[in-house]
């Protein structure tokens, strides 16, 4: 069993990888939800979706959010009255909001609720939001402390970051699947997806002891990189890691995930820096994923650096 | 100052009509609020809408509610994710009813909303929702009590209809716009549309002493028979006053109302019913609105009748 933590866009790319090398059965994972955010009223779970509706083949490739194809009827007629637009909910995504906010004030548990989506959208693997106690993700930045979709997109990021808080994270525990998994001995792999580590992993990795089980099971733990060549493939992440003095590279990554991890995947583009990490092992790969044969070819490389690992 | 009383789709074609032949300021509509109901738990208004996107020019001819061109992938959407899809929500329209439900739950009573809703769509004339308090029509049926959008459209109105009762009926009070109305001298004449007296008109009626003080307004009182030829031009009308024991045709209109009405205008197909109506003044004219200039023809007969009615 191979459990990957997962945030949005990033995440979801090399989720889907390992989803299409992985049996069903065999695979979980673990997504954020420190960006859901309640928004005219809906409840919605940014990353949750995203990688849900990636691995059911849904997925819009151009946003990264969002459906391929959906329109945006709801959208302009709530602009002519009066309401806000800043967040786009296309119109089939809308029915994911909707049903959700239903099911919650209905008492339903948001992790029985994304599984039941999950399946009724044919995907395969296990999609398990990392509680069902809400957690917000708070930007603390020279503005103020801003809400994550506040900050990300309503003020695109502009605002220069200070640090994070993680409201209510004392009180959340991991969703049942995610708790039975951090002890389970049939789990040969934990792989934190190249997300951003401040917003989407380390939400995660905060609840309880989530990050002391992790470490104290026998399993590998393996990073992929999310910044190649000192950038972010997407989203703030090396303005985020610049602003708060850490090296905007994999070795501000390495550092950040210090003793959890055992492995680390950097890209190619950074061979140089490879020499300058210490700790975890690493594996030089290429970790753009543009296609899905990219995707797939980094869950291989994930998967046998974890064997490898699990064997030395 | 005219003040029509109206219900959804009939009521919303004179109501149209009255808007091509008044100037805005001069005329108000009262909407019937006992439809309402909390639907994916959205705070739909069918009349309310049907009555606003009829004078906007945006409804949708064809079906009598919703939204002219408007699309459907949320419904579609929701329908994969196991939701609801009994009631046709369009992705257009579902901006109103998120928005609404939005205000709603941020303390805005209906009457602002449906206001600032009238005004951003271009609707001339105020559309006033009959009260801010929430009333429901309970249909009791041979199968007990229903909901009426359960009874109408997920029962097709196919139980028998033994009455009907207006839950919280008792709490509520005419919405402020609405009660300045009841007391104003300027009003020249109050207008039953051709609705469903018992699920559009009488839960207006019913609230405080709104019938008293209509009664003792100086203003011609006049109604227009929604029923034609035995039948209604749309609805379960006939077959309630049948199962109800009453006259399934402008007599039993006549008879229902009583007292209240100063004037009924009857469909030239029930020309020989008129000497049949005891009580009110009675005027014989076309009352199937098919084309806009059907409504503006009834408008003015209405008006016509009233003034004639005001100088006896």
């Amino acid at each position: 069993m191979i459990v990957a933590l997962a945030g949005g866009v990033g995440g979801a790319k090399l989720a889907l990888g390992l989803a299409r090398v992985l049996s069903p059965e065999d695979y979980a994972i673990i997504v954020n939800t420190a960006d859901d955010f309640v928004h005219l009223g809906l409840a919605i779970s940014p990353d949750l979706d995203t990688v849900t509706y990636t691995l059911a083949g849904i997925a819009n490739p151009a946003t990264g959010w969002g459906i391929a194809g959906d329109t945006f009827g709801f959208l302009e007629a709530l602009g002519r009255l009066g309401g806000e637009t800043w967040f786009r909910l296309g119109d089939r995504d809308l029915a994911t909001h909707v049903e959700r906010t239903r099911r919650l004030a209905a008492g339903e548990p948001l992790s029985t609720i994304a599984a039941d989506f999950a399946r009724r959208l044919d995907v395969g693997p296990a999609v398990i939001p990392m509680s069902d106690q809400p957690v917000r993700t708070i930007v603390e930045t020279d503005e103020g402390g801003l809400d994550f979709q506040d900050y990300l997109v309503r003020r695109r990021a502009q605002p220069v970051v200070r640090g994070f808080r993680y409201a209510g994270i004392e009180r959340a525990r991991p969703a049942p699947a995610f708790d039975r998994l951090l002890d389970a001995p049939g789990v040969t792999a934990f792989v934190i997806c190249p997300s951003n580590p401040f917003v989407s992993i380390d939400p995660i990795l905060g609840i309880a002891d989530v990050r002391a089980r992790i470490r104290r099971h026998p399993a590998p733990v393996i990073a992929v990189s999310p910044l190649v060549g000192g950038a972010a493939v997407k989203g703030p992440l090396a303005a985020m890691m610049r602003s708060l003095g850490r090296p905007a590279d994999a070795t501000g990554i390495a550092l950040h995930y210090g003793s959890l991890i055992d492995g680390i995947v950097v890209d190619h583009a950074d061979d140089a820096l490879a020499h300058a990490i210490e700790g975890p092992a690493v594996r030089v790969a290429p970790t753009v994923m543009r296609s899905l044969d990219d995707r797939i070819a980094l869950a291989r490389t994930v998967l046998t650096f974890a064997a490898a690992l699990a064997g030395s």
